[in-house]
C-alpha cells in the first residue's frame, strides 16, 4: 500500500510504536536540552541553530507577541471568546486576521531586502524602492507606524542586537545595513521621520538568518499567537457575553436607503406558501 | 484497496468520471428544478421535503441572515477584509464566531423544546424551564432581547407563518404551543415581557420540520453566512487597513502593573547573547 | 458621539429596537415574501432582482454545493467533527480552505470573461488567454477537471439555463459565448477535450448578472457551505475519534535524516534545568 | 469618551506613542533578556516565573510540537496549503482542530488531577476517576494511545524533569504523584498498560506549575502550531494542489440510495424559470 504510505511525505518527523524523532533527533533527547526557539528553527529548518544565532532569533519571537486590544488580531480574539469559543478557537479566529495586511509586513519586508541585496546592496535602495511602489504597493513595509512615533520602541532595540550579533560575526549585518538604508531613503523623501517598525526590524534578524520570507510571516504568526492568546484568556476571566466592537448604545451610522415597500410581483409569492400556484396577487 | 476507500465513507454524494448524484438524483436533473432551499434540505436530510414544508424552512433561512456590525461575527468579518482576507477567510473567521454563544442560542432551544415535548407538552413548561436554569444555564435560549424591546420583529412573522402551516397541517404546531408557553412563563416570572427572539423563533420552525437540534446551528450558521458576505463585501469595497474595533483615538483602559524594572537575574541573561556562558552581571 | 457611530458604516441594515430593514425593507416584510436566493442578492448587490435573474441565480448556487470528500474542504470539515468542533467550527474550518486554489477559480474566470469582453469580445479568445497564461497563471480557470471527463456534468445543464435566459432576454449572453470561445480555443491548442467544469459555468452565470469577480467567491463559499455542513453533520453522526487522513495503518512516507545525536553543545544545557549555570558540560 | 475607552480593558499591555510596555515591564528591557518561555509566562500569568521554573515549562512546550501528517490538525495545514492559503490561513484553520478531542486531553487532565487533589490526594485516584468516567466521559484524558505501545516515548522523560524539579523543590511533585497514580489504577483495571501520554505528562507539569486548565489547552495550541507551521511551510515547498486525504484513485465508499428521479412536482417547477407560473407540467 505504498501509494497510500507516499501520499503525505515529510522530513520532519518519524515515528514507530513507542518512538518519535524530529528531523532525525530523537524527541526525548530534545526534551530538555534544546530551547524552544531552538525547536522552533530545528522544525522550520532542518538543523539546530548556533546558540548565537539562536539568541537573535529569540529576540525577534519575544518582539513580536504584542500590540493591544486595537489590533483587530487581539480585537477578534477577545470578542470570540465571549461568543463561547474556547481558546483554540479564539487563536484560529484571531491568527486567521494576520494577512497581507496586518500579518505580511514581515514576509513581503524580507522580500523587499532580498530585492536590494539581489540588486548589489544599499547603493540601489531607491531605484529598489520606486520599482516597489510603482509594481507591489505604495505601502513600503516595514516602516513608518500609525501609532508610535517618532520610533517604534522594539525596533531600535531589535537593531542594536543584530549589531552586536555582527559585531561577533554571528551575522553579515548586510541587512541591517539594508534596512537602515531604507529608513534613510524614505526620512528624506518625506522630509520627515520614517522609521522602521517591528516588522522591518523582525525582518532584518529574519533575513540575516536566513529565514525565506513566507516563514518570516509564520514566525509572526508564532510570536503573535502568545499576545492572542493571553488576551483570549483575559477576556475570558472578564467575562461578557457576544461583545461586540464599540459600546452597544453606538450602534453604527446607516448610509444606506430610506425605508420602502417590497414590490408586488414579491408579495403575491405569498400566495405560494401552502403550496397553490395562483395567478392572482 | 478497499479499506482505503472505506475510510471516508457517504451517503450524500457518489460520483462517476462525467457523473454527479447527490442522494440518488443525478446533479443535472435537481439544478434549475430544486430550490436552494430544498436542496439544503435534500443534502441535510437524505430526501426532498414537501413544498409546503420547503417555505416554512425558506422562511427562517431568509429571517435570520444579519443582525449588523455590533453583531461580533458580523465585526469579524469587517474587520478581517481590512487585514488583506479574501472573502472566504472573511467569512470563515466570521462563522467560527457563531459558537455556544453567539449561535448556539437555536440549538439550545430547539433542545428545550423537545425536552418539554417529552416531558408531555407545555404544561410541563415552567417545571423543564426551572430544571433548565438549574441544570444547564440561568440564560433561556431563545427569549428576551438585549436590543430589541418590546419585541423581534423576527419572531411574530415567524410565529405567524408557522401557524398558517399548522393550520394547513402542514406541521403539527406543537412546538409554536411550547414556545408560547415559554414567552407566557417567563413573562409572568419577572412581570416584564420576555419575547421570544430570532433563535427561538426559527428553532420553533426547525423542531416543527424535524430537524435534529444540532442542524438548528448548523443551519443559522448557512443563514448568518449572508449577512456575513454581505457586510465582508460592503468593508472590502469602502477600503480601511487594519481596521480596530473603535476609533484609534479611543485606545483602551490599561488597568495593570504601574511601571517596574526587569528584575537583576534577568538582566544577566544579557550575557548569554553571543554564546558566552558567564556568571558575573 | 457621533465618530464611534460613524466607524462602522453600512448600507445593508437599519436596525432601531422593535424595528430591522434591510436595504429599505422591513424585515418581516421580506420573510416569507422573498425567496433565500433574491434575500442573498439583496443583501450582496442592494436591490431584489427579477424573478428570471433569480431563477438562473438560484440553479448556480444549487449546482455547487458539493463534490464529495476528496474535496479538501470537505475532507477537512469531517475530520474537523471528529476532533470535537461543533458545526459552526467544521464550517469555519471548511470555508477556509475556499481559498485561490480551491475556491478562487470562479473569482478568477468571471475576471478573465471580462478581460476577454473588455478587449472587445470571443475573437481576442486567443489573445487574452495567452496574455493571462504568460502573466497570471498557466492554469486557465473554469476549464478542465482532473476527475471528470469528457464532461463535468453541471456544466452543459448551467449553459444550456442562461441559453434559455438569453433567448428570453432575461441576460445577454455575451459571456457564455465567452465561455464557449474558451472551451473551443483550449480544445484545440491541446488536441483533447478540456471542457468547461462548474467553476467556469457558475461564473458565465455569475458574469452574465453582473457580480463583480470577488463576489463570485464569496457566492461559491456560500454554496459549497451546504456541502460542508451535510458532510460534516453525516460524519458527526457516523462517530471517530480524531479522525485522520487516511487509515492509521499507513502512517506516512519519512525521507528525512537517518537516526543522529543531539550535538554536545546542546547537552550541556541540560545543566541549565535547575538555574545553576555551569561552564562544564 | 471613556465609556469607549473602558470597552476593551487589559493589564497585559499599556503604550503610549513611542512606549510599549508588558506587566509593566518596558518591551525593549524584555527583548534579549527574558527567553521567549519567559515571555510566555509573563503575558499569560502576569509575572515572569523562576528560572527552574521557566526550564521545565519549556520542556512542556518543546515536547508537544508535533505528531505527523496522522494528526487531523497536520493534515488539515498540509492541504490547506495546496488550496492557496498562505501560512496564517494554514495554521488557523489547524489550530481551530485542537479542540475537545483533538486538544483538549491536557486541559482536562489538568481537570481531573486537581478533582483528585481536591478530593485529598492520590488515595482518592479510583474514586474520582470512577465519577470522571460516569459524568464526564468514558474517556480518561491524559493515558493511553493509540499508537505508541507500550509507551509514548515523550512522557517518561517529562515525568523525569518533574521528578528532578520536585527535588530540587521547585515543584511539590504532588500531581506528579496523582499522575503516576491514575497510571497505576487504569493499568490494574484493565490487566494491560494504560501509559501516562503526552498530554497526561504536559499537563502534569502545567498543574505542578500553577496553570489554570484552560490555559493548558492554549499552551498546547502555542506547542503544537509549531508543528503545523513547519509542516504547511514544508508542503509549500512540496507543492501539490487541492491536495485531498488520500490519493484520488481511492475516491469514497458511497452507502446511500440507489440512482433514482427526481420527482414530478418539483419537474414543473422548471416551468418558473422564465418567470411564467403555469398550472400544467
Amino acid at each position: 500500500m505504498s501509494d497510500v504510505s507516499d501520499w503525505w511525505r515529510t522530513s520532519i518527523i518519524e515515528m514507530e510504536p513507542g518512538k518519535i524523532s524530529f528531523r532525525g533527533y530523537p524527541v526525548q533527547d530534545l526534551i530538555g536540552q534544546v530551547s524552544f526557539p531552538e525547536m522552533i528553527w530545528l522544525m522550520t529548518r532542518g538543523e539546530l541553530p548556533g546558540h548565537d544565532e539562536a539568541a537573535l532569533f529569540e529576540a525577534a519571537l519575544v518582539a513580536a507577541v504584542d500590540h493591544g486590544p486595537q489590533a483587530p488580531s487581539i480585537a477578534a480574539a477577545r470578542m470570540a471568546v465571549t461568543c463561547g469559543l474556547p481558546l483554540n478557537g479564539a487563536m484560529a479566529s484571531a491568527v486567521n486576521f494576520l494577512d497581507d495586511v496586518h500579518g505580511g509586513a514581515g514576509e513581503q519586508a524580507v522580500e523587499l531586502y532580498h530585492q536590494i541585496d539581489d540588486a548589489g546592496g544599499p547603493e540601489k535602495t531607491a531605484e529598489i524602492l520606486d520599482r516597489w511602489q510603482a509594481e507591489r504597493s505604495r505601502f513600503v513595509p516595514g516602516f513608518g507606524h500609525r501609532f508610535h512615533k517618532p520610533v517604534d520602541p522594539r525596533a531600535p532595540r531589535l537593531l542594536g542586537l543584530v549589531d552586536e550579533a555582527a559585531a561577533a560575526g554571528t551575522v553579515s549585518g548586510r541587512f541591517a545595513k539594508i534596512g537602515r538604508a531604507i529608513e534613510k531613503t524614505l526620512t528624506e523623501a518625506k522630509s520627515k521621520p520614517v522609521p522602521m517598525n517591528i516588522d522591518g526590524a523582525t525582518a532584518v534578524i529574519y533575513a540575516e538568518l536566513g529565514f525565506p520570507a513566507p516563514l518570516a510571516r509564520g514566525l509572526f504568526c508564532l510570536s503573535r499567537s502568545v499576545g492572542i492568546l493571553s488576551h483570549a484568556w483575559e477576556q475570558m476571566c472578564q467575562g461578557g457575553r457576544n461583545k461586540g466592537p464599540t459600546p452597544p448604545a453606538y450602534r453604527w451610522t446607516f448610509d444606506g436607503m430610506a425605508p420602502r415597500e417590497v414590490p408586488a410581483s414579491y408579495r403575491s409569492q405569498k400566495l405560494r406558501q401552502n403550496g397553490q400556484i395562483r395567478e392572482d396577487s
